[in-house]
């Protein structure tokens, strides 16, 4: 394990990844999860978000936020992102047709009419780069 | 996505997956995640862990505790437990044991000399069964 604040090169291949499961904290305190697509930037990731959806909602009220990007062909390798998430209104929906292009989809084709989208960034303030598959 | 407190048979044969990742909040209340082994018995689910890791600690201090299960073959497919954590010393390595059977392995070779096992159970309060690709 190696704890940073920057993403070592042994595993930036992740960033290129297509999956992540995102981690916020509910009203409750408790934390919840699900699987987003994201959009890495040198060692910031940035996520589209429904305005709707409780991730979003917890986002808002609490800003700390785990991103968890595992190697779907290892799972004993994987990235965690731990840090504040910025959430801001993506007001023409720009981003999202940036996360969009990568993935070959429309994501406001997912979204009911008055939905707004949400670009939640984060930069890591800690990094943990683990490969048990190495040690 | 179907919230409910049972896990449904559409999702049963990610119980029997090897690994899944598992969220629990660290002293500054924010989400810590990692990738465990686990064993499920009908919806318990149960994770032997070393006392020694951070994750561990956690849960003796804030039981608060989420299990992704995620379909490696098919990442819009997942489930989540959300729960609190009976956290137990196994203090005859029984669990440990049992853990290992499924894995082929002795978890307690990976500790160190003096370290103490502990059984995590989740009984989920909260079982949410996503399948993105079905809808």
């Amino acid at each position: 394990m190696t704890m940073t604040t920057s993403i070592p090169t042994s595993h930036h291949d992740l960033l290129d990844s297509k999956f992540a499961t995102i981690a916020t904290i509910g009203p409750d305190g408790r934390p919840q999860l699900s699987e987003v697509w994201f959009l890495a930037d040198d060692d910031t990731v940035r996520v589209s978000l429904n305005g709707q959806r409780q991730k979003t909602q917890n986002l808002l009220v609490c800003s700390a936020v785990n991103l968890f990007v595992l190697d779907l062909a290892n799972p004993l390798r994987y990235l965690e992102l731990r840090g504040n998430a910025e959430v801001a209104l993506d007001a023409d929906g720009g981003f999202a047709d940036r996360v969009g292009a990568k993935y070959d989809t429309d994501l406001r084709e997912m979204d009911d009419p008055g939905d707004e989208r949400y670009v939640v960034t984060i930069r890591p303030r800690r990094v943990n780069a683990v490969d048990l598959s190495a040690e």
